[in-house]
């Protein structure tokens, strides 16, 4: 790790929390009137654990989702995987994510389909019926010409 | 699903285990000598279980990875997480796969390092230790600068 | 593996997805005029992903389900150990099914209470739960006089 | 493993299952009225597993809840750190046991955080979700005071 | 649950432990020279954990593997069904008592198979790999004509 | 979550590394020559992912360890229990931490032995296993007079 001057680490601790919050503006697609749009950062917390949104925006989005080596899209693919494997509850709003960054439907779907041979029918069909309930709040279709 | 003609169906049956066999050589930049490359396809099971190679060829690979919606880097880039976030030693003979169709080491790390919020250190560094190992065996080096 | 001569090829091509369906009838009792039952095989995605059904019934149906080695109750007990140790949904309809090929309640709740020492308390109360609704649903009573 | 002698086995039988029931009510400040208080034993599940309870009594309650080594205070925490670890729905109900024992709602809330680099956001966040839900019903707030 | 009788308890008492050492006897067709035969019942714990073998024969062996409701060659395929969802080292020992209480290595073999759909390749490998060496170790041999 | 003045801003960017060296040091009871002790911070992976070290260090250690809401007993204990429940190798590494910061041998099995309810046997046992290792390498015996 190449250490900082101090200039820089002044501005990186100034950045950092608004760093995340554009990255999270950037994948979301989202205004600023509703900086984190539908993104979950843990803002019901702030009661109990008022820290959590912070560790999430800054570690999760400015550290994490900022990091170069691969895309946008790859990152949501990389992440829905992930919670697809595990059986997660976010897996809705990360393919929500995935259509902001400019996956393709049949790419999310590819990617979910994909997963069969190593997380095993139940948690693909699980997360299908997740994809099929974003797909329609989102009014999106699948272009199923090439698989039927 | 669309059902297939009777010839549809006969060129099917003749072709699934050779449609997997080239996609595994797609895969695996294998050639004819090796057709299946360094992908294990169940072989040392022919004692115990014989019919098993005949599905992960069929099925892993004739249907699944044959299937349009997500090309091969996102597939490999798909199974590298799904392997990670289950922590099982197949990681290694991916990460092969996935320098074999044309991610880069950077992209490889680049999608380990991403699932730190959602499976946590000790999954990431588990891979990264055989990823390293495979770069290693391959002769491969990772372009850092952009994350120094 | 051996390899089939043309016209078992076009045998096979021909029946793997009746096949399938041919054995999900033998489990779950059904009748020609609803041949899949209550088995899900994955229609509800015909618009998002209308090839899911086709794995669905010819790999875990008519490629594993009709493998030789063990009998229909014990794959069936061995589907239901394998939801319960990962905590999936899926469960109630497997049980269903169990009871359809054979088992008794005796031997659902047997095969959920044996895994207690493996899987901990929390998974197998969540099993059992379930259990509980698809005998009442099926009308089905367990006589626990031998373990009173 | 010490043996016992014929006196003292006489009374460890006739005491588990009451020793059992002594560590809940000790653990969930439950009154005669309603021995095992708030804590669920597997009762719903007498008409079809009616031994159940006594593994729960006997075994998790009389052996392991009751082994030296480690306090209430730590046994509660432990097994909330599990459920988290495991995503079961169990972990309101131990989240309860915990403010029963004497564990502060921030010493509740700082274990469940802690668990962020060793089981990712998405546990962590459903498991606060769960907490805050408990902390309502009954009636506890955290003080946030230096996590601010 | 039926309370027991004075006498009962007594019985009870005296017999646990050696019940569920007769009961990993007739598993593991030990004699009374080495009553636990080859199963792991965590005597190598005796310096750090003395009441863990207890737990292990009273538990697991007493109370679960001596309940009715499934038969042996029941449990133990459920046992290796467990242990292959969760990818434990044990799968080993239990494929071993599988061969013990009469499942022939068909049944076995049969058993891991069948998981595919329920837990991915990759988890059927790794066991399969185990069930080879066991069945080496054992010289027994898996008639495979129904299945090539 | 309050927001820092510019001053603190510049305070904590400068001191954020350190103050993870600092927790780290006071975790791992290490010297100044070899500040991060026994602990992995993901050095090894410098060449392929510099900025690990990084995120290990100011995450995990200056936010997450450094958190109030739990001591550092009960945060190793926590750490324990959640590798204990994913069965990760770091285990032994974490438990080489626990007696670092004062808890006891006792201590720390009597959180293993305490899972058995929640995670099963096979995950307990394995974690004694490593358990007796770390012991056996620090010179260190469990005062087993309460459990035999």
């Amino acid at each position: 790790m190449a250490f900082n001057s101090f200039e820089e680490d002044v501005t990186m601790a100034e950045d950092r929390y608004q760093k995340g919050i554009d990255k999270i503006q950037e994948l979301t697609s989202s205004d600023d009137d509703n900086p984190t749009g539908f993104m979950d950062i843990g803002e019901a917390f702030k009661d109990i654990a008022p820290d959590l949104s912070k560790y999430v925006v800054e570690f999760a989005f400015a550290d994490i989702y900022s990091r170069p080596g691969i895309d946008n899209k790859q990152k949501v693919l990389t992440t829905i995987t992930a919670l697809v494997a595990q059986g997660k509850p976010q897996i809705g709003m990360h393919i929500k994510t995935g259509l902001s960054v400019g996956l393709t439907p049949e790419e999310i779907v590819g990617c979910v389909v994909h997963l069969i041979p190593y997380v095993g029918f139940p948690s693909v069909l699980n997360a299908l019926t997740v994809a099929k309930e974003v797909f329609a709040e989102q009014g999106v279709t699948v272009d199923t010409s090439d698989v039927e």
